[in-house]
């Protein structure tokens, strides 16, 4: 990747030792491009490296977080070029300093699957959070399938893996998958306030505090991550995937004999 | 089994690509025999191949789930023949379509246990639990040694095993055993509900998502389900289990010195 | 320990079946001394092969658990003597009869990771807890690294470990670490009661279920509870440690610079 370009729509600024990373790509709801993936992926192995910084803050605007991954994306993946977004997800899974979000608005598929990988995660009132695999034809990923029953508890878990149904920073609170709930106005001051208290601790203590966290489960995410891609990269090849993503596209309703096929 | 008949107390239908089980034996409070047990498993593991099914609905009345397993029946226990409901407990444990179960009132003893292995489950208002295993001398069975504590936590999990007492839906829902709570007279048609749109959902990726779900302990599950009832049928044999159930049956208080004994 | 005198910090009383442990060390807020945690050690050893106990029941005064480890007793830890604390946590971690704590008032550091391995607990409302270890430049200990997420969630255990706040009995009972919360007047009267109800139970059965509940990770508890001290040992070495509990004997401000070291 000598010639690599940033992508416009993460802009990067270093602050109080802290990495301030922001997607800001509104014309398509913040949605992530490989481009996009890779850039992020590029400024966290940076940082990692980097012993002015201690803490990254990962946030988009007051009303916006991410809608997830483009479809047409999805639908172009090309196997024998890896993903980017899988990368992306292996690097914040194994990650040893701490990861910060703030959900301002929407947190569609990776918008939520990431925040598991997160240390701690603020969301607005109005934010909603989404993982609708199982409704496009696919399949959970980022290790949600391990990670959130862990969380959550089983059974709702499983509802909001099961059913794909949008819910709200309430229900994510209760399925631990963000700290706490504050007005949109505040979101992203109060996600600073957090990153400061975090960088201000002892670093050794935060970082061996972290990896002892991580310690007992690490590998077995890593391994995770991959075994649900590789079901979700076949279901993409269904025709249920198929007919459904074609359908989104063409803003028309999937032909059911086709999308409900087993 | 080629001349195996059908539990009466068990009612089966198929309906919109859903096998619906019903318990039916008000008489005894549902509770559940060898026979009844046996056309369950049976039932599942029909329906297992059975391409038009996608989801099982398991369900009593709109005032009763199960009050468990007959104590006849389990002092009569010969373990030479192994146990149909342990039979049964090893087969929902890795069932690969979705379980839904609907508690209109008492689930008690295996009717708690068996909703770990549900998908989702919902409960009336009026619904009451209980895992009473070590007030009867004997210990937890179907995983829930294991299952629970993921659920619950290890406190709750605790309290609910250890001093065996019966609990509401609200607790039942903090513990993570149901996932709604609806008034009883529309508990029934809620779980249809439910079962129509899991039944609705890409095929393919429901039990993928299913698979991947239990994927990282189905293994360690099954072999603690066996090592619950090893210790389960030993301590059936203790003359503390003896003399509680003598005394349940003949409806008098257990002799202390013995119902203590260590 | 032939001439081993125990600690009269440490009350022991039988009564009931249950050995009663009083921490009383009102002058110094109950902190811990490694003559404690070997009188404590002790009486659960002997308690453990004496067949009149059948539970435990640990607890300090109506306001007050235990302010932790002393922090002159921190700096002087001795490796190669081992440390009396860890001895006393591997031995909670396994313990085969039911250990329950009665927390009326502050329980910070070891006081609340120590709840992790008792299997019930209550809590005034008055109580509070913390695991300040980050705040002191050292880490979590005592298998807090892995259990809390267990019970806790990743998000609110994250918070806990990570940013090393009080907190209230709220949130302990949300984090899994207690049971019930009572008025302060009344707390060691309901942990009698509970411990009463405990010991009238079939008591193989109590024994049997309990060692079900731990057997699927008692030994990699252990495991955990030793890489965390080797990490807390060799932390408690560093500038930012030293820095930190220099400054507090002292009370003064920590020098930053130090304090913050990488």
């Amino acid at each position: 990747m000598t010639n690599f370009e940033p992508s416009p729509y993460i802009h990067q600024k270093i602050k109080d030792h802290i990495l301030e990373l922001e997607i800001d790509r509104r014309d398509k709801k913040n949605a992530l491009t490989d481009r996009m993936y890779q850039t992020l992926s590029r400024a966290l192995s940076d940082a990692q490296v980097n012993p002015d910084i201690r803490v990254i803050f990962l946030h988009g605007q007051a009303d916006l977080f991410t809608s997830g991954n483009d479809l047409k994306d999805f639908m172009e993946l090309d196997l024998r070029q890896g993903s980017a977004a899988v990368d992306f997800l292996h690097l914040i899974a194994s990650y040893p300093k701490p990861l910060i979000a703030a959900v301002g608005g929407p947190a569609i598929g990776i918008g939520t699957t990431l925040l598991l990988h997160c240390d701690m995660a603020l969301a607005s009132e109005e934010a909603i959070f989404q993982m609708p695999f199982i409704n496009l034809g696919v399949c959970p990923e980022g290790g949600s399938s391990f990670l959130l029953q862990q969380s959550a508890g089983q059974k709702l878990s499983n509802e909001l893996l099961l059913l794909g149904e949008v819910f709200t920073s309430q229900v994510a609170k209760q399925a631990g998958l963000i700290n706490h709930i504050y007005n949109a106005s505040e979101i992203i001051a109060q996600g600073w306030e957090l990153c400061k208290k975090m960088a201000s601790k002892p670093q050794d203590s935060m970082r061996t505090t972290k990896a002892l966290i991580k310690a007992h489960q690490s590998g077995q995410i890593q391994g995770v991550i991959d075994n649900e891609f590789e079901q979700f990269a076949r279901l993409l090849q269904t025709p249920a995937a198929k007919e459904i993503m074609t359908a989104i596209l063409e803003k028309r309703s999937p032909n059911t004999t086709l999308s409900q096929s087993s």
